[in-house]
């Protein structure tokens, strides 16, 4: 499948060399790819430069985000969620419109210190604003209850039992999610959650696993649905 | 010990039933004792009148808020989140103050139908509130993240193999509340979560158990952290 992952940090990163070693034509969207791969600083994560990544990636296509979204079937958000809007308007609504949008993002606040607030909750969700933003897009909220590395492989934490959700509108576009979440990443347990509007309730569980990351002194957490 | 749980709802009954089973001397506080034993219709949850309940439970003492508040070294607030502070005022700071508070509600505004939202996320919680509002109790937030039957019996899902946690800013109030959840209540993992600020983030998960519930059909849900 050709597939676009907007946003260069750890998590876009992490996804799109995943999609790519599963076989998929994948393309790397950002903002400015000249000035990504000019930088040499780390990154906010004290990773590498992107550029050092890149070279051990060569299969990851890079391109603007919407050379990207031109490019691809199924679109992945793994830009910071204060810029998701923003990079998604980039994006254009035309090289998006009809085509499922994996929303991994959390609308997390920083301006207030550490752990991160919210700059929507309760009773809106970054997920939901991008529906709203986005109507012909088929948007799925999934993964965004946990760290770049277990999305890929959850079998790296209590051997790979516990749980990943999909929020979404779209149902054939949360079946394409989750046959890509379980043929792809290795997950084996996946609760559709219902609607776009359940993505609420992902985005807000991360104030939980911000605080079980700092009680744990590790980022290797997610949770098992225990019934 | 001398106990109060505050609220004759299906919380405060299940955990003013089995502090009173492990020898505790419980008293269950309501606003008007004879208002509540005079109802006949069923409670919000279809639940038996709660004279019924009491004839059941006569081990189980019954006062007002403020006499059970002054019975008791440990208070638990078991109301209903819109009518905590409130209820807590009825208590009386006198009879509070110095005790420790396990604040197991949650802040649900049903007024925009269900699944609830919150009166109260994201940059304060119920918790905070009431410790705010009582500065010389010494709140632990804890037990709000499951339904009630799970609170008193862990052992009723998944063999007892998952989580509770505690919240609050003194570490002898949480050290004596871990004590009762699992030499009493018998939970096996607890986890400590940081000061009161971190109630928010329990609080904040309520909105996905309530997912979990609608999507899995069954309020007997908790959660496994895994790392």
């Amino acid at each position: 499948m050709k597939i676009a992952v907007l946003g260069s940090g750890v998590v876009g990163q992490t996804l799109a060399a995943k999609l790519a070693a599963l076989g998929h034509d994948t393309m790397l969207g950002t903002r400015d790819v000249t000035a990504l791969l000019a930088r040499t600083e780390p990154g906010p994560m004290q990773q590498e430069p992107f550029s050092a990544w890149h070279q051990r990636h060569p299969e990851v296509a890079l391109g603007s985000f919407a050379e990207a979204a031109a490019h691809a079937d199924l679109v992945v958000n793994a830009t910071s969620g204060a810029g998701s809007l923003d990079a998604l308007r980039q994006a254009g609504e035309a090289n998006l419109d009809g085509k499922v949008l994996v929303d991994v993002a959390n609308p997390l606040d920083f301006s207030r210190g550490m752990p991160p607030t919210f700059s929507v909750a309760n009773t809106d969700s970054l997920g939901e604003q991008i529906q709203r933003a986005f109507p012909g897009v088929r948007v799925v909220k999934s993964l965004n209850t946990m760290t770049a590395a277990l999305m890929v492989d959850p079998g790296q934490v209590g051997g790979g039992d516990h749980h990943v959700f999909v929020s979404g509108d779209d149902p054939d576009a949360k079946a394409q999610v989750m046959r890509l979440l379980t043929d792809g990443f290795g997950w084996r347990q996946v609760i559709d959650l219902g609607d776009i509007t359940s993505a609420r309730a992902a985005e807000m569980y991360v104030a939980l696993w911000l605080r079980l990351f700092g009680a744990l002194g590790t980022p290797m957490v997610n949770l098992k649905v225990v019934t």
